[in-house]
């Protein structure tokens, strides 16, 4: 059975491992049993045309924060299916995703998350999104 | 009107601008009015855990060649919502997007996309998309 | 500006108007401004193959709950897109359905559903819904 | 093997099971392996309030016709997650939805649909939906 602090190392480690994560600036900023916590600071480099994130990035953090949410209690997963809703154009000057499994389960698990942005000290939502993840 | 020459000239120079498209090394292959085609070579920093593309690049890649798809035809769009159905692992030397306008729209416009892998010379089906775009 | 009260009453004319409500069984249990809340008692003419709920049915109930969400606070909408996860085989004798609108807008908006079967006194959340509405 | 021909009965069996399927008056038109098709006639009882085809029956055919094409080569499935674009009002006398099976597989499948509304002995695309389905 895993702990919460457990749970926090599983994904430290996966995290290390995941290329586009570290060029993403991916941080794990807290994880228990079921859910997952993670962050990024804005960087030009992540923008669209009109240098809002790229709605690409905000996909890639709903994706990996299920996927995360999901590994703290299963072995390793991969997505096959996921669902972005872009609420409102994702500005900002941090960006946090905090994802929850929803439905565990031996081959097939659900999971959501939320995405946010922080500007000016506030902080608002911007994007949600399910995954369908098949554990491997 | 826009010619199909001059769809391939709009979707350059927007791609020119998304700084995001220009990490990923993303390639304007083809495009006319109503369709698009984009490219990016494999690229170890794309990588997820196990080293396949990851979920966030082929939803970037989807979801891009979709919003290009409908630029084509209509003003600057932002994805309102978009799925990803991950049919296989990612795994490849080159990845090829191909993506349609399936209904333009005054204020919203419906498109889908499908991503190959190309690998020893083969070609091969792993994602396909669908987003909603919003004509801003 | 709408009412708890009114939204209750607006919800219930509108239900009385859709005729597949009507042969849903659809009721609609309780409303406030930006939430909704609907019930259809279990019926086998609702079964799939199998004798579960339909995931037909499964979806008309959260795209209606997440419409009517949406309506408590602006005027009609037609749904744009909509998501349905099905986390276990629907079984129950009565299922509920709660919607929230996740975000308002002039054009479009976009609420979220969670429906839950009902079976020997227990309740067990079976599928969730997204749905992406354009206000006409 | 399954031969074009069985698929065909195999959809008229497990159609003739699903009481819902009755209730909509749905009709197995075509099955090869791989695809299916299947049809209803308008009828006021699957309207919404506008009198338009509910969005639970678009999704309800676009679901059924996916799992049908599924069907036709592996044994019975469940939907875990599906996707509905709507992409006009569901306006017509007999609605049609053609399904094809895009990806095979022993736990998982995918398939997609499209649901075409003829009147006045035109045909127009309504509605696209995507299906993650489980062999059971």
């Amino acid at each position: 059975m895993t702990t919460d602090a457990q749970a926090l190392e599983i994904l430290k480690s996966i995290n290390a491992l995941a290329r586009f994560n570290t060029f993403l600036g991916l941080e794990i900023v807290a994880a228990t049993k079921g859910t997952a916590e993670i962050a990024i600071d804005w960087n030009p480099e992540l923008g669209q045309y009109a240098g809002f994130l790229h709605a690409g990035v905000v996909a890639a953090l709903l994706d990996t924060v299920c996927g995360f949410a999901t590994v703290t209690t299963t072995g390793p997963v991969l997505t096959s299916q996921f669902s972005t809703n872009c609420l409102r154009p994702a500005v900002g000057n941090r960006f946090i995703a905090r994802g929850t499994l929803i439905k565990p389960g031996k081959s097939q698990c659900f999971a959501r998350g939320e995405l946010y942005a922080q500007y000016n000290g506030g902080e608002k939502l911007v994007a949600t999104g399910d995954a369908v993840l098949l554990v491997t």
